[in-house]
């Protein structure tokens, strides 16, 4: 069996890990040849190919990034000529299965190949932890954990200024991130997309911090909106490579938590680092695992299927399960959290 | 109501996020006060009272150890006078709840002090992972990182010798941490109490990766026993803080396996720098939630019962479900990663 | 004798180290006293004292920030009431001698306020490295680590997308966080305050580097100007804390890198977690020494001079000499960095 | 011109830094050539070559270990053949330069190979920092680091355990680990080869920080010695990767400090993890700089010299210099540490 395997979407600690991972145990089924398609759906369209084995994808688990590239492109737009191109591109490079990393666009894709008779499964990939169907995705707890360290940092400068910090971290549909990072460094206030709150609420927060004799710091999703901000200033909707670069929902709430509590305010914005990188032993695990996972799901021809994780196990789903909605912080982890605010 | 809380047994990272998790959390309940005991089971006894509320725990969840102290007391041993003892502390300081924060054994003590009639519930903790019941325990994570990190390390001396290099972690009764960290590092061998293996086995490991131009790297947890190798030897069912400074497992390999392959050997143990220090966010999150969810336990005064993590979600179940048996690796777990091996 | 101490300006790691450095080697001398000034110059101006002892400075080494807290107050603007006003809170306090923990601005009053015959030394104290008269200054060394780390992980997005990463670090009039950062982290190409390129240099770079195959990553200076870029576009002479939310340098190249090159480009902005937290080891034995040789000076009176590092060791210079002008990037530095760009 | 670069003896973060330090800085010469040799003067002495430019030494400042492989071959010893055997090894392979990495020993060699007439430079290596004409060397600032983040980390298990831990680090007959990092992590006692001191002193010590009701961390050197015991207990004198697996000096004081005060007492010993894996940003800048420094010395064919750190400088001296003596941790810069114990 030929398989292929690309990576699609923004950059995540683990990609490598989940290459390696599905390389390694399908090097354990004799007459199994692994290849890469280059940049995501790109490299399959133009039949861009790599080699891959057991020597190609030696120390890979702990780098960061994926030694296929990625794209955004989608398959089924523009001139990617949809299933029939790629099934020709199949056949002419004798590739039995494709292997999809990638987020909802790469698996919706996936999904509609398999529905037109093509032979793909998906492993789920989202920094931001918004796919159904698993309880967790790889790179989301590098995310959290260099996101945690940089507010522990921050924390000390706050306090040392008794100002108010609001570090906005990523996200852009689901709060995850800020919510774990939040309570992990002890936030006073969290704000994800799922809850939207008014600069009032906000102020009385860190007006309570402040009372206690401590400086607020806040963490921000990127995709938090304040009660009343239609979505055109909150940036919301734009993707965070293509965001202009007016600054984020943190430079936005600084000058304004300032001007309604009369307490210096600053914004800072973690940015890329959060997404790079050596992944934590962690994701290397789960990433490690969903791999191998991956390549039973070829083995057992389960198309249209797709590897997640439930509890300590790795299951298969359909993709159509992770698909159809996003997973947002359901209200009783924010209260949860919001128990420790203020 | 009138709330103790006392941590008992090995120092393990996240045990000041759980104090710091339940104080905060009953502090939002009107007329709720907080006492820690000191240094575990001992201060019951002894009635030896801190009081705790929310300037005390401040700052705590990345606190590595726990402000209130540890011991390896057990209070129905020796002169503690059990149950009747502990009952007239309770009263004589109107106590209404003891939050028990331990092991195996402080759970099986709150389980029977629950039966006899006193007010406990449980939060698990274990480094090694090895409480049934729920699917991870804080602390572990924190610790299969630190792990990782040192493997990672070490592996480029290995490379750099050209030699062997056995790594020996914690995990006396259970791998969780060698088999994580293992897969995570990338290691060429994992051995764990769980499966054990004879020096030819082993040997044969060593001399494929080095016939593929490799430097192998071993982790082995501490409770391994070679095939045929007596207890007696391989020093399991000795506490870590209890076993003679004859050196482990590691120690007992590495020369094993230089004078079977001819490869230079060494090796090298983690020690205690593996269970204390800052947790990593994974754990500050997990354990607060378990502090958290613990006083919910005592409002709805379900004695005899403890939290715990299932999926995403953090449980209540009964202390007998959690202590009944060891949650070791399972052969399916054990096997995954096998196939990385060699 | 009894001493007080201050520390001012922008959060730097290795404040608390130093306070704890110069109470404890203080505490060796009989009948030696040590206050804190909360907030820089304004707890002296205010006779806002606390008392620092042996307990208060426990465990300070490695905690980021300053427990003494910190403003941008100078003793000699607004209504401070200068030398007079200093010299009367000294004597009512019992003060024998103020040892400040600050930048050029803090050590220049400091030189000033001994010219008017007060009892004060100094300690160094700039994260960009731009004092004179010492080889480093503490928190440099975290800074440097921290921006390292932050470009590791940026690099392997570069590298997945195939864009060009601009990221911006510390440093207004001097490059030495960049030059070192960049060194460390191999960028390629490391842009400073002491060193203006044109845009046609800088994409000359990109492109060779491009050529390569390789994802070029910049490490840029706040300070850096373009040839021909009036101070008033590239925001220098601002400080970070008033600097305006346009955006920063890097902002402006992302843009004008990919409009000549065709390259993607992003930027990104490290921000305050390089200026806070956990100090790194080299800081707080930098920072340690440094408070204790401080103490050294008071008792030898040496009024108007400072601590310094000259190789491996701490020596005494007149403020004089740290401040005349700044410690800026010699070109040979820079040369020798730049044999490793494009 | 051709140089051939070797690195020899014990792993050091920042080896494969100074291999790429002094490829890049080489290519930049037309017409110059460099080649590896494999596991240090073995490779010279067997011929045993790589080819190493721009693409080979790609990403390789933040690699630890050495992609050379290293060993501790004497080519004055054995069968090598000396420098005849040598020089016809360079003349057969057109080799104008060694350029060897290494410690006393390699330093020591190249030193006589030079006065032989062979066109050698060194760039001196010591994990320990102990060789002399050089402020620091590469590899023992990150030990350092890593050493001190085990410490902190122990720290809180004896807090929680109020035992007293006795941490062991690299140090054989210098105590700069120890000291730095004893310092940095506010070690309790640091104990150094250089200052052998009684049970009975280290004792006070340890009662004194319990009676101030702390638990007492002790940093030690490998190869500390205790007033009145003999070499052939302290293990002093032997290689570390030949040291017999008795346990070292922590194992030995430990139960000691024990039975002297009745404090509870263990003992860690952190191992090979301080010599491996990613180099500090520090390591990276100091060891890309004495690479490249080093290709100048070949260029003004300054044979028998070597690299050097002096205050920010690089500098060149000869290796009789760095070599006649060891540089030991003097008495001042113990006192100034001691000032900080008990």
């Amino acid at each position: 069996m030929r398989i292929g395997i690309l990576t699609s979407g923004g950059d995540c600690p683990g990609l490598n890990a989940v290459i390696r991972g599905a390389v390694l145990k399908s090097s354990r089924f004799p007459g199994n040849e692994f290849v890469g398609f280059k940049y995501g759906w790109r490299g399959v369209v133009n039949a861009d190919l790599m080699h891959l084995d057991r020597q190609t994808v030696r120390g890979l688990s702990k780098q960061g990034g994926t030694i296929l590239g990625s794209s955004r492109t989608n398959p089924f737009e523009g001139p990617c000529g949809g299933p029939e191109n790629i099934s020709r591109v199949l056949k002419e490079n004798r590739i039995d299965a494709i292997l999809a990393v990638g987020g909802e666009g790469t698996l919706t894709a996936a999904r509609r190949l398999a529905e037109a008779g093509l032979p793909v499964v998906g492993v789920p990939k989202t920094i931001d932890n918004d796919l159904a169907a698993t309880d967790y995705s790889f790179g989301f707890n590098t995310a959290v954990e260099i996101a945690t360290e940089a507010v522990d940092r921050i924390r000390t400068t706050a306090e040392s200024h008794q100002r108010c910090i609001v570090v906005e971290v990523m996200g852009r549909n689901a709060g995850w991130i800020a919510l774990h990072a939040g309570m992990a460094a002890g936030a006073h206030a969290i704000l994800i997309p799922e809850q939207p709150r008014s600069i009032a609420q906000i102020c009385e927060w860190v007006n309570s911090v402040r009372h206690r004799g401590r400086a607020p710091v806040i963490v921000v999703a990127e995709g938090f909106v304040l009660e009343g901000m239609t979505e055109a200033h909150s940036h919301k909707g734009l993707d965070a490579f293509e965001r202009p670069r007016l600054g984020g929902i943190a430079d936005i709430l600084a000058p304004m938590i300032e001007a309604h509590t009369g307490i210096e305010s600053r914004a800072t914005t973690l940015g890329f680092a959060q997404r790079g990188g050596v992944p934590s032993a962690y994701d290397r695990v789960l990433a490690t695992r969903l791999g191998m996972a991956a390549v039973d799901l070829v083995v057992q021809e389960q198309w249209g299927s797709m590897v997640a994780l439930r509890g300590t196990k790795i299951v298969s789903v359909s993709i159509e399960e992770a698909t159809h909605k996003p997973k947002l912080v359901p209200v009783q982890r924010y209260e949860e959290a919001a128990f420790l605010f203020g």
